[in-house]
């Protein structure tokens, strides 16, 4: 069984496209690799890879793609409204298949050694992958952009788990395994936000709730209802399910009724099939069962 | 997006695995092709091949697994439980991803023809290929097996879809779409029989439920329980949600509860996430959002 790890790297070009199409092009035709998807935005002048593959293909691409980054991006003349410290800016790496986030882990520190070997650009391992607990958080990491970079890693607090001298041309690269991460909305008939906002503070990790569960109430103004929007940051752990029923037991207390729910982008399957799973009560399920499985490269 | 469909072809030899293996080989090291599973038995004195592949590579592979079958097959020496009228049986057809049943269904008529034509071998078209309702159920096609079929095949209700002579070596086979099917069985916490009987009656299409549900009581002796053991014969049509609820609100009747259910075997994925989509309310998800959906071949 092949192992299978998902890569979804930020790089700070969205307004140029032939420099963006040669940054692609470092996971297009490759063996044991494949490219699901990239889009740019010119406001954020930063663009989007999502691209699956086994762990070495993978490797090897992304350091490549980090390498094209590093010819096409100049930092000290980037601008942009989205946050970032560097040419590629963020490599977050997901289990998707026969693969653990240890494994995801490994990968990310044998790519963040690399790239300060290869190109001398300065690491920082984030998420599962930090080093320290302050470390996680990618925000905070980020925190000073680009241009307070120089100054930032130089405190003892936030020396890079790769390299020690600020890179100019790239800046620096966030490098981290994460778990998969599911956007769950779930609807309300009610058009008070402040109802979505106090269920939100019952699921959620920060107020309470749920360990692995972000959430906060967003208003559809067009269908006139309010949403309790969910990140739900390990679906293995904290299951849609969990979440779902304890939204719709904390709208009774407002009387108030779920109407519906969705899911916005790309969703693993098991965390479908773990949800129905628990509603059918079955027993013994092995993923195996699914007759996709057998169908994925 | 490829197209792909599942086939599983049934064999009259359940013996000599040398036979087996090189009938399979037809399958093995294909392009476009999957071969998922093969089983024997020897009572049966029969083999199951579970296939998946692009229409023309299936197409091809399959025809060419019937020629080996005719050579290394003689049906007027052969033996086993399991009824059986010819040396390759019975070859179904079963949509898996971006394909229809009509697709099956003009595939099962291409092949038909061809083994005909190629190997002179008569070919009924059954399940949702049949070209009458009466020629839609196998077993009623299949009844007087082998030893009858030269007699019958002259009846005027029973002419071969294609080809009129009997072929004495090699049989009849019968080739047609069918949608695929989910062995789903729920669990009642009761030894008593007749209650998991009368349930069955209440869900099942024959007797006034549902039209794709198939059912029948079965004792687990030692869990000291029973369930409801069905057969799901289009779950894009009838749920498996659908059957469950019905079977908790039945229970209730007879003062049992539902505690658990299993699926034996291969299950379609859209089955389980059309079960989460029902219990969760998910509005207008896409099954493109299920990220194996992107790595399947």
């Amino acid at each position: 069984m092949k192992k299978l790890i998902e890569c979804v790297p930020n790089f700070s070009e969205g307004r140029d496209t032939n420099k963006i199409e040669k940054i692609v092009d470092n996971f297009r035709g490759k063996k044991d690799l494949k490219l699901l998807d990239y889009q740019w935005d010119e406001d954020h002048n930063r663009s989007v890879v999502t691209v699956v593959g086994e762990p070495n293909a993978l490797k090897e691409a992304v350091i490549n793609a980090v390498g094209t980054a590093q010819e096409l991006i100049d930092m000290t003349s980037h601008e942009g409204q989205h946050p970032r410290m560097g040419a590629t800016d963020v490599i977050p790496f997901i289990p998707v298949k026969n693969t653990t986030v240890e494994e995801c882990i490994e990968l990310s520190k044998e790519v963040g050694k690399e790239l300060w070997e290869k190109y001398q650009i300065p690491v920082f391992l984030y998420e599962k992958s930090a080093s320290a607990a302050h470390r996680k958080n990618l925000s905070k990491i980020r925190k000073g952009q680009y241009e307070g970079m120089e100054e930032k890693i130089q405190e003892e607090k936030w020396r890079p788990d790769f390299g020690d001298t600020f890179n100019k041309k790239s800046g620096v690269t966030a490098v981290g395994a994460r778990s998969p991460l599911v956007a769950f909305n779930v609807n309300l008939d009610t058009d008070n936000i402040d109802i979505a906002n106090k269920i939100s503070k019952q699921v959620r990790h920060i107020s309470g709730g749920f360990r692995y569960c972000k959430a906060m109430g967003v208003e559809l103004k067009d269908r006139g209802i309010v949403q309790v929007s969910m990140n739900m940051t390990d679906y293995t752990k904290t299951a849609l399910y969990q979440t779902f029923e304890a939204i719709k037991m904390e709208a009774k207390r407002w009387g108030v009724n779920v109407v519906g729910s969705e899911i916005v982008g790309l969703v693993p399957m098991m965390a479908l099939v773990n949800t129905a799973e628990y509603y059918l009560g079955i027993e013994d399920f092995q993923p195996e069962q699914i007759l996709e499985s057998h169908l994925m490269e």
